[in-house]
């Protein structure tokens, strides 16, 4: 089976020059972009954790797993070219279901244009785990990192943020071509996606760019889903914290603001929502200037079923 | 608790230069050896699988997980650089057992001279899992395939065979310096490394080459742990059908094999145990050239519970 499974992934889904060879081998051989750098993410997503397989139909867990490193290469600023994927499948499934989750990563590979160019696949007594490492490439020494955000830039977020956990955790659209135009385009200093939520993302750049931020609580955009009716949580504390919204957080100097959203091409309608200062931490401020006080701790993975802090 | 265990690896592990940006970002960033092509392999290793947790200590768990990886990119003649690791631990570990592992996979990384520059790390209510994608380096063009074995080339293997299950499935060397000199001394067409068993990797070659081989059983060298009193299995049949034993296995012309082999600083006692002829499929003589026949499914995994075929 193990075999087979990898094997019809080779069949369906074409190659790039640059994957000089593909699944079949001890390795792939990838021959890099001259003039680039390579960029390698990883990410492992459960059943019960990540996707349930009782209640998700397989193409959208398969499309999950793929999206989540998708968006990590798009938040270097690069272009992801291929991936290699593994696969736990639980002893019970019938060959014809592992077929379909083949399927379906061949179908999402073919959305996102990457190849899967290698494969690890075992069968066990337990649940559905899959792991996906993502090879990228930008050119050299423009990536876009967390530890560049400086004292005065503005926060900027590329849309609406709060209750994916309705569906969005599934249907979204890792932001590639808007990462890469804003490489381009903009002069951004620290970007990262939003995977955690939005606070503890921007504490990511935050500790590695050694500053502190002010956020105005008023222009963060909230999505529909984070207004949900007799929800004992304001829409508000959802967008600022739950997790798998996958919108681009970056930083940039305050002078590119106007110059970039004029450009006639832009292609993110994005959010400026506070400030890089001194210090260290978020401060959320209202729109008096007043310090809000909220539980912002980001929380990701909202499927797990207790609630300790992994 | 995620971020806390990966950064432990990041302050423990050095970096190298062509690692511009490790562990602490939505991606690595890796420079590649210029004149170099970039090899990447992946593996999933599970417990009850791969692994006993409940029998094993975690440094013989976290090296085989790497060790698997590294013989991979041995097998294509490269040179491994950067690992990433992605964990799912049971959530009814305490976080010194995880702290243990991650310390367990620094000290393999360290032993195989690779860096971790990247991972992930959730819990689930489910055994361990662990998957490592490893990146390596080969000069461009010499990577030693599957898929180059010629008629009348001899078939040579690294080192004896079987019976792995004994303990060798942990204390195993990936053979990197050895198919590095291989690779450099020698005019290798095929080389893959004994993972399947020693029948199912030469299968590998046949196919992707599109030949066939005789294999002289005699000649097969057999490890101490495939002699098992009270074994119903024959040692040649441990050493022709049992996995794990991660030695070399390649194809070179006739006319290599004495000048190869009085190279002073040759590293490798090898063994050359058949030929590589047209037709399909691998064909196993006794010393008076008869066909012996003999059960010769390659059986991966054998801490598997169950004897189905995944």
């Amino acid at each position: 089976m193990e075999f087979s499974l990898i094997e019809s992934l080779k069949i369906r889904v074409g190659l790039d020059s640059r994957i000089h060879l593909g699944i079949g081998d001890d390795a792939a051989i990838i021959r890099p972009t001259s003039g680039h750098e390579i960029l390698i993410t990883t990410d492992m997503l459960l059943d019960g954790v990540h996707f349930l397989t009782a209640e998700h139909p397989l193409q959208w867990i398969a499309r999950k797993c793929l999206a989540v490193n998708v968006s990590d290469i798009a938040a270097m600023g690069g272009a992801p070219l291929a991936a290699f994927l593994s696969v736990a499948l639980p002893r019970y499934w019938t060959y014809s279901q592992a077929e379909a989750l083949f399927q379906a990563f061949a179908v999402s590979a073919s959305e996102f244009q990457v190849h899967i160019a290698g494969g690890d696949t075992t069968s066990w007594n337990a649940p559905l785990a899959v792991n996906i490492a993502l090879y990228g490439e930008v050119p050299l020494g423009k990536a876009l990192r967390r530890d560049a955000a400086k004292i005065g830039d503005i926060v900027c977020v590329s849309g609406a943020l709060g209750g994916s956990l309705a569906g969005r955790q599934f249907t979204f659209q890792p932001r590639v071509g808007e990462a890469r135009w804003l490489r381009e385009h903009a002069q951004v200093h620290a970007m990262i996606d939003i995977s955690d939520g939005l606070i503890s993302d921007l504490n990511h750049i935050l500790r590695a760019s050694g500053v502190a931020a002010e956020i105005e609580t008023a222009r963060v955009p909230i999505a529909p889903d984070a207004r949900t009716p007799g929800d004992q949580r304001s829409p508000l504390e959802h967008a600022l914290t739950d997790g798998e919204d996958f919108e681009l957080l970056w930083t940039m100097p305050e002078l590119e603001l106007n110059r970039v959203r004029n450009l006639p091409e832009c292609p993110v309608a994005f959010h400026v929502i506070g400030r890089i200062t001194e210090g260290e931490g978020c401060r959320l401020m209202d729109e008096h200037g007043r310090t809000v006080h909220c539980n912002t701790t980001g929380y990701v993975h909202r499927l797990q079923q207790d609630s300790s802090n992994p």
